[in-house]
């Protein structure tokens, strides 16, 4: 076995400094791109690895993020990975994949995550839990939820950053555009019972329909998935249907579409309207169109990094952002007149 | 500032061994479930964290797994995420998230790899150049190429593992269903002219065509992009149209029959069949019911756990595994008689 070479080897071989060498492999650091490009060489020619695992016990940093997610089945996670991904590695950290059951507790996971000595935590599409929170902030390391979050107490609730779209004022938007339009009897679909998404969508659509002297028709609950989704799209749609459903996600909105159309022989928009809540890019396909309250991935992703950055490097206190969300209007609710 | 707790103070309020404390941190080692579970209350307590980073210079593994991808749009990413972390996680590893420019090769984020210590790489949707494959080799890195693979040769192409589907095979299914169903005018929608997914694919294709008496009438290339699939479909249907469409994915196909239906008028099956590759989710919205050439993602990642366990763990040598795929028949391509 030879030995591993090191990185006075390759500064010798790139006729450069020692100091050159462990600048070019150190994200952010400051060196020419020349210089960059002769210890690269150097370093690819000999097989050389700077070892970021013995850096890290110096600085006490990994580098690496976890990013708890349970189901990437809604397409505006893959969004949220892309993107989250892209920009920690613009300031040098990655992103380590942890999949959760879904709504399962994440304490299971938790030990796991660090045991990588992680940076941070993103939890997304996952319940933390009051315990979690707590040990988290106990060792130092920052927590933030994401698009989700847990209805937490007293000192839990003070140990974890949350990024949130705005999803209260998201329910009124989409009540009142079908209040506008001429739709009577209202129905939603929910997420789960326990989401605080949902929870929240559903109670600004309520208030906008009660402000407007209209109530809740009909609600079911389609969690999160295609197929269930569909199934409650029949059970609302037997008997005593409504006209207007808006649904807790365009994932749930796209099935309900499917079950509409095709299985109903309804006219959307005509007999009935829907709206979704994202703007996942499928939403644009020209086969759904669909009328939406758009979440903003870019601000939220660029607001869980920020909220990282206070935490891990100015050791800043915990705190909330909400992000506001807007309409767009597409094919599935009629024009205005 | 407190001290951090130690193994040995977890050890002492739960009661167990210091042992039993680093078994309950150590990814597939024994222990009781009722020790485990006075560990973790213990270690969760005293806000201990193991040192994986510590632990891995002396067992020289990081149990993280690099997976390298350029883009999430097609939903076949998504997939495949989900489900290398799913199953790389119950056998103690992690994946650690890195993007890479679409077609750029991926040597700029090798580097940055390597610092981590990673156990393995997989390459998916990127490409590997010859010089980051022997690096890897020469610090002994298993690679493994998902999917795409690039053309190495000679060494380098001895120096990584891939996983593909039957991609040729692929493209001959395709073509003999568009032939048996009597459509004429063949065409084809590339991805990336350097693509070997689509470069196999389209040599299937090719070859079946030929052995029926038929040749391709049009082909164009459609970067794996929502838009530029539909750009290229207005130039393929205009003038002397063809009367099927073989798209060498799902994302693109379904790009295809918006541009068809909605803008065209052109009804699919009767008038063209359009046959895709991948069979994501979405080709089965009832919107769409694409008719398409599944890749199968399970035995897919299950390869590649595989390649990469025997590279790991047994230093065997790399391998390409060729999965099978098969015909999904929905409603594109009109029925038998």
């Amino acid at each position: 076995m030879k030995t591993a070479p090191r990185a006075q080897d390759v500064a010798d071989l790139a006729q450069v400094s020692q100091s050159a060498v462990s600048r070019t492999f150190t994200p952010g650091a400051s060196v020419s791109e020349a210089t960059r490009r002769k210890v690269l060489a150097a370093a690819q020619k000999l097989g050389y690895r700077p070892n970021a695992l013995a850096r890290s016990l110096i600085t006490r940093r990994s580098r690496i993020v976890a990013l708890v997610m349970s189901y990437l089945e809604n397409q505006f996670y893959p969004l949220v990975i892309e993107q989250l991904s892209q920009k920690l590695q613009k300031e040098g950290y990655h992103v380590l994949m942890f999949i959760a059951e879904v709504d399962e507790a994440a304490d299971g996971v938790l030990a796991e995550i660090l045991q990588y000595q992680v940076d941070g935590i993103v939890m997304a599409s996952a319940m933390l839990s009051s315990n979690v929170a707590r040990s988290c902030a106990a060792v130092g390391v920052p927590v933030v939820q994401f698009n989700r979050v847990s209805i937490l107490g007293g000192l839990a609730r003070h140990s974890s950053s949350s990024v949130t779209s705005d999803n209260y004022a998201g329910g009124q938007l989409a009540a009142r555009l079908l209040v506008e339009r001429g739709y009577r009897r209202f129905a939603y679909l929910a997420e789960l019972e326990d989401s605080s998404t949902s929870i929240e969508r559903e109670r600004g659509y309520r208030a906008a329909l009660s402000e407007a002297g209209h109530e809740l028709h009909r609600r079911e609950v389609g969690h999160y998935d295609f197929d269930q989704a569909q199934a409650a799209v029949r059970r609302l749609f037997s008997g005593d249907a409504p006209d207007a459903l808006f649904a807790a996600n365009d994932h749930m909105a796209i099935a309900a579409l499917d079950v509409l159309r095709q299985e109903l022989g309804a006219r959307v928009p005509q007999d009935v309207a829907v709206v979704g809540f994202d703007d996942v890019p499928q939403a644009a396909w020209g086969a759904y169109r669909l009328t939406t309250v758009r979440q903003r991935v870019e601000p939220m992703v660029d607001a869980t990094v920020t909220l990282l950055r206070e935490q891990m490097q100015a050791e800043l206190r915990p705190r909330d952002i909400v992000v506001p969300c807007d309409l767009v209007e597409r094919a599935t609710v009629r024009p205005a007149h």
